[in-house]
């Protein structure tokens, strides 16, 4: 069996699975972020490992302080899905021992500069050589009050579902340039009682059942009012992946307060109600295969 | 000027330069852990990245269980230079579309074995598709109590040299079994008041200029003393790298009360003092050049 025949859900979910955790670990492998801590402490710490590869997440002739900013945003994207504030990252560059210095270069100044604008201090940048791609690993630390943490399973029945900005196209362009939802993230959590939320990476398609599935819930869907990226099919938006926009679970309830403050907020970030969790027994498969990386 | 003319220390030296750190960073870029935590905290956290690559740190017909081993064992090796105790790993595996999942699992059978036996929880997997070889990539955290954390940095004129274990030799087997001197590293720090401490990964000729030269001292190393393995000469003890041993400065005053207590406590684990600091006016370059990832 290889692992494109399993694809990405199964390999990770065979390969974490049963694996033996301390009493400080909140949550494991299977949510944006690592959550550690004791039950009752007032923070809680967020750990998180994402890595861009070229010619899987990138191409050969991309600007790499795009490529930088991109490989230290995605990291920053999953902090924020959990309501947390980023603080340390640890880079790993992979790269051929013909790759110039000043790509390299490039590529720190892209992290850099993701760094300088989201409050983050680089603590330790190892080398190795790739005799394949090059590829640049990023580790990042995070902290989150408690009572702001967000899982992706929290979601209840009836929950209203939104999602932030545009769907789709992203890898035409966006990829390399997106901002992780981080002030957004925390606005949410401090005013509102979110119950579920996650980055939109693989797409909806493939991304919604992971929320839902993790709540125990089915889900329903209006395709109609799916925000898409101008120019892009609904299919497009559902599975081009990517997107690196919130999705999260709110109790209809709080579905007008939250609509009527969000454009005071932030006038130029659209927030878009998708859909709703239904209860487990109206489970459906998704209606597109989403992103898989070994497919 | 590509990454292979300038060599690994000048590449990293030139990545990392300058980066902006926040308050709570007592230590970035350029020892074996970062450490975080503010001034007078009674313990600091320790950050490391690192990476294994197959054709680099494993060939492709290495047992999978001794790879993933040897993927955690680099980063514990790094907690343990620090007199640090490990907590929790994230895991990056980017493996081709066609590898088998069956060698997958047994990866991480490898890194299941190494956390259980140091106490590592494992909190998370990601999977990525790899265009070219395999890479595993480790993100560890550790905890280190403030007055026991020891750096590259501390070592004084008149320090005594020692290393743990034999050098060299250990590309032809150990390298893919050796055990982390987590135990004796937190002993050492029990007992002992160390001035500074790294693991030896490019050997000790790349090495050990490097803990003299952040120590801002020279060093004389005695040859003759090497604790070479057996059948290695003394050019290989040097630069085959890999050893993943420890290399520490005390002083000289407490030489005699370590060197009757550890037989006592590591009675099968060889203890070397192998030179002694000296004033930075005596700088002189090693003896040998040691391992360069991009040479």
């Amino acid at each position: 069996m290889k692992l494109s025949d399993l694809g990405e859900n199964r390999v990770v979910a065979a390969l974490t699975r049963a694996l033996a955790l301390g009493a400080d670990v909140r949550v494991g492998a299977g949510d944006d972020c690592a959550v550690i801590g004791r039950p009752r402490d007032a923070r809680w710490q967020l750990l998180k490992t994402d890595v861009v590869i070229e010619g899987v997440h990138f191409l050969p002739g991309d600007d790499p302080r795009r490529v930088g900013w991109k490989a230290l945003s995605r990291a920053l994207s999953d902090i924020a899905a959990m309501g947390g504030t980023p603080q340390h990252a640890l880079i790993t560059l992979a790269a051929p021992p013909h790759f110039e210095m000043a790509r390299a270069t490039a590529l720190y100044a892209g992290l850099r500069r993701a760094a300088r604008r989201f409050g983050v201090s680089i603590v330790g940048g190892e080398t190795a050589r790739s005799p394949g791609p090059l590829f640049l690993n990023v580790a990042l630390t995070g902290t989150v009050e408690r009572t702001r943490c967000i899982l992706r399973s929290g979601g209840r029945t009836g929950d209203a579902l939104y999602v932030t900005g545009r769907l789709g196209g992203s890898r035409a362009d966006k990829h390399l340039d997106f901002i992780p939802r981080l002030a957004e993230a925390r606005w949410l959590t401090e005013n509102f009682k979110l119950h579920a939320m996650m980055d939109l990476s693989d797409g909806l398609a493939t991304d919604l059942p992971r929320l839902a599935t993790a709540s125990r819930c089915a889900f329903n869907l209006d395709e109609s009012s799916l925000p898409k990226t101008k120019g892009c099919t609904v299919r497009q938006a559902l599975t081009d992946g990517e997107d690196f926009e919130l999705l999260f679970a709110l109790a209809p309830r709080h579905a007008t307060a939250l609509e009527a403050a969000w454009p005071q907020h932030f006038p130029r970030l659209p927030l878009t109600r998708i859909g709703h969790l239904l209860p487990p027994s109206a489970l459906r498969p998704p209606p597109f295969p989403g992103h898989d990386h070994f497919a």
